[in-house]
Order: C-alpha cells, then structure tokens, then sequence
C-alpha cells in the first residue's frame, strides 16, 4: 500500500497548500480519497497517471473535500476517456455534478456510475478479488463517511526449491499458490506447507477525516497497519473543536492508541498553525508512532 | 485601468498554466472577470486582496471559466465577509451555487446577489457613478457573454494656477471640475477653459471569450483601448476552431482592426501549441498592437 498525499490542509487552497485529496494504491489498483480544488494539478504534479483512477471517495460534501470533483470529471471528457468512473460519496453528489454538466451543455463519453451513501452503519461499497472497502461513519456538522480499505488475503508463495525437488509440473503453481495439497504420481500426498511459505499478511488502510472525537469507530479501524486521523486544531483550541466537530491533534492520537493501529498519519491541519510540527509534538505525548502528511509526501506502509 | 491576468489558457488547469480568469481595476473598482478552477490561488499569488472584489462576471458556464466561482463564495464565507457580493453570469449559475451550499449546510454571512443573463441583445449590467459594465452577445456553443467596461467621463483637471490668480476660493472646486463657468465678486464670468485641463479620455476594456468570428460585436467594441480576444487554435487548427465555435489568432485579429481598437490581447490559447509566440506572429499579420496574455502578467491600459 502506497499513499500519495495531494493536500491536506483544511479549508481553502493557499498558495503552498492544497485542501484535501490523497492517493491509495494497492495491489495496482488506484484509488483518489476526497478531491477538494486544485486536485486535478496537484495529480500532475504528483505525476499520478490519470486513466488509472476508476474509483473516488469523497468523505463528504463541503468544498474542501470536493470542488475539485467537477473538474476532473470534465478534464476526463476533454481526455477522450472510455473507462468508467465510479463515484462513492454522499446523496447529493450526483444532482451537484450533473446539474454541472447539464448547463454546460457536456456529457461524458464514459460511463459515470454514481454510489450514493446515506447508511449511518458501515457497509462495503466496493469489492473486488483483492481489496475491499468499507465506509466508517464519522460524526462532523454534515453526513460523513471515513474510509477502510483492506487488502484480501495474498496467495501464498511458492517454494521453488521444493517444487523443483518433487518435479511437479508448473501447471500446478496456481493451485498450490491458493494453498492446496498435491497428490505426486507414486500417491504420495505433499502437504502444502512444504511447498510454499506464508504471503505478507493483508494490510488495512483507515481514512478518517473529517471527524469530531468517536470511539464508536474503534472496532472497525482496530489493528490497522495505518489511520489517517484529521487533527484540525491543538488542545489549545479545543472549544474549537468541539464547536465545529474536528479532532485535536491529542484526540486523533487517543483513537490510534485505543484502536491499536501501527501508525498514526496527520492531517486537515488549520492553517491558523505557523508549524505543523506542534501537531506531531502533541499527538506524540499519547502515541509514539506518528507521523504528519504533508502535500506531495509519500507513504508506503510495509 | 490595469488588467492582472490570473489565467488564460484553454480547458484544463495544468502545473504551470491557468485557464481563464482576470480582474479589472478601474477607478478603485476591482471586477473579476472569469473564474476558473484556481482562481483563489492566483489571487494570492498576484496579492489581490479578496475583500475588494465586490462584483464577479461570469461569461459562460463551461468549467475552465467558472469552476472556481463556489470554492471563491465559501471562502470569502470563511474570511467572515460581510460586505454584498454580486454575480453576473448565465442562467443556472443561481441554482448551480445554491444547492452545493444546501449540501454543505453552508449559509453566507454577507449577502450573495445574482444578476443573471438570459439576453441575446447588449444590455447595462452594472453601472455608478465612475462605470458603466455591458454585455457583449458572444456566439459560443453556449450561451456566452463577453463584457465591455466603460469608464464615465472624467471630471476637469484644475488650473491650480488660474483659480488662484482669480483668488477662487476652495469650495468652487468641485463645481469647476464639473465643467462649471465662475462668476467673480466683481461680476466678471470666468469661463470653465480658462480654469481647467481637459481630463484624460475614459477608458473603453472589451472582454470576448469564449467566441467564434464574430463580426456582430464590431459596433459594441469599436474603438476600445483594449480589447480580450480569446484565440485557442492557430490557422492551421481552423477546422477545429470551427466546430467548437473558437477563434484562430488571426480571426481576432480581424475583429481588432475591423473594431480598430487600439490594442489587442490574445489568450484562451489551446495547450496543444509548445509556444505561444505563435499567436502573436499570425495576429500580427493582420494588426500590429498585439500582445500575449499570460499567467501573472499585468497590463496597463495608459
């Protein structure tokens, strides 16, 4: 799992930094968490090639997670794209995009497939032979949803060496990758477990932004291998917080430490701060393993 | 008057270029023209102070010209502005804004009017004491405004040496710059020539984009100081610029020594070309004061 920070500031698009919008890639496929203004540029820069995104999640419907939507939908068009988009966010979004493209006259030359989400449970929304996502409910002023992507186990790995020493033919691979025994010509049976060792366990990747303080997430994001957990304010302004339903930078780090995730990444800081650095210094008081997004950062979980 | 271009270049915003937006001062009057995903940066980076931007004109309702329209009206929601702001612009741009501020449970503190346009004659937008703001019916794949800005006369430049030699006193000024003729205590009429400079001739800025040739504006813009022309293919592209009802370079061109303006200025270009420079070659075929517009770039109108 491969993430690439687009922005992660709250609010408005500054001059040197961008509201929210991130990257997943995992198991070759490629995922755009949230899109806010100035995504489309921030993917180019970040070199992400655009015909490899076919699924976006945006977490809810204020602009600093998805103004820049619209326009990458429209640069899709204007790239002649054939491959079909889906869309996985709040009801609403498709009345917003299409009345877009209603007035400009413009209809796509893809399938555009719109999800809409209204569940207050967590349901898989999308599942394919290797990953699967569910939504987290969140709890902020307007219906939003995290994000948990999970990988599905791996196949396991062949032995070379014992498969060569048995001499079983290569047709075989595939079945003895998916974990099963082999019967060899004499009747003997080998067990799978001499023939192959065990995959890297599948990783889990939490997406939490924006949200106030919510335990009631903690079953759900438990043991991941990493959290985005927004922290818009310090404990400083923690009546601001709880006014606008965002996270301190300590509330963000207590979920980490109770849901036992294995790293902590920062984000959707108020740019009210002079140094984000102080985000890290807090969190770091209650979870050691933290660490701070920051536009065009890249973080590989391994 | 002084034209900031915040961006002027065709569809897509692009790590180094902008599409379409620009602000006009003219007389302590800042109007934004356009405004494209990206705006809101390129108004920071030109240090355009958001709060005196009052009145906002929107051609058309393709993406690359007003994307960045509802991420301006929520920013200026979180710099708590409370002066009026007034929108110009197609019909649908109303409902367009309004229902992503229903979805992001948003409510501007200052109030949001909109003027929009459904006339396929010229018609007076704006206008007060020192401007006058028309439409210019442009023929695009939808419906499309252009805009002409016209200065109101200037009043007199003082005599400073006159009025003291007739030991006029202070409170007649303003009825001098006005035009008025002076009546002395002794009963001799002093006539407005002798106390006055002519002012400077009122500036004339037309704005043409998106547009295909269009020879029905030539009475409109007739011999404005500037005019925007926008020019997204070169001759070579004419085809193309015809069926997306866009102008070559030299079709601007045309329309600028037809409309014998004193200068015009190129944008809109396509991202196809690796130079601009082009554009201004082939315009300059056919009429000499052509300059490019580009990112950043400031033009004077002296």
């Amino acid at each position: 799992m491969k993430i690439t920070i687009l922005g992660c500031y709250a609010a408005t698009p500054r001059t040197l930094t961008n509201p929210t919008s991130q990257v997943l890639e995992v198991r070759n496929r490629i995922f755009l968490i949230d899109c806010a203004e100035g995504t489309q540029v921030q993917l180019r820069k970040n070199k992400i090639r655009f015909s490899q995104i076919n699924h976006i999640f945006i977490s809810h419907l204020h602009g600093d997670h998805f103004y820049g939507l619209v326009g990458l939908i429209s640069t899709f068009m204007l790239l002649n794209r054939q491959t079909d988009l889906h869309i996985y966010g709040p009801k609403g979004i498709k009345e917003i995009i299409l009345l877009q493209l209603k007035y400009s006259n413009s209809y796509t030359g893809y399938s555009l497939f719109f999800h809409e989400l209204e569940s207050s449970e967590s349901e898989i929304i999308f599942e394919d032979d290797k990953v699967l996502v569910r939504t987290i409910p969140l709890k902020h002023r307007i219906y939003t949803n995290g994000f948990l992507f999970e990988e599905k186990p791996k196949e396991r790995k062949l032995d070379i060496a014992a498969v060569k020493k048995y001499n079983i033919d290569k047709c075989y691979y595939q079945i003895i990758k998916n974990g099963k025994d082999i019967v060899l010509d004499n009747g003997k049976t080998i067990s799978n477990k001499e023939l192959t060792f065990d995959p890297l366990p599948p990783k889990k990747y939490a997406y939490c932004s924006d949200t106030m303080y919510n335990e009631e997430m903690l079953p759900l994001i438990k043991n991941a291998d990493a959290m985005y957990h927004e922290a818009t304010f310090l404990e400083t302004e923690s009546d601001k917080a709880l006014k606008t339903m965002h996270s301190t930078a300590k509330e963000a780090a207590t979920i980490a430490k109770l849901a036992q995730v294995k790293q902590l990444i920062l984000g959707h800081y108020s740019t009210r701060y002079e140094s984000i650095e102080m985000f890290k210094t807090e969190a770091q008081s209650v979870f050691e393993n933290t660490i701070l997004a920051d536009d065009g950062k890249i973080i590989e979980l391994e």
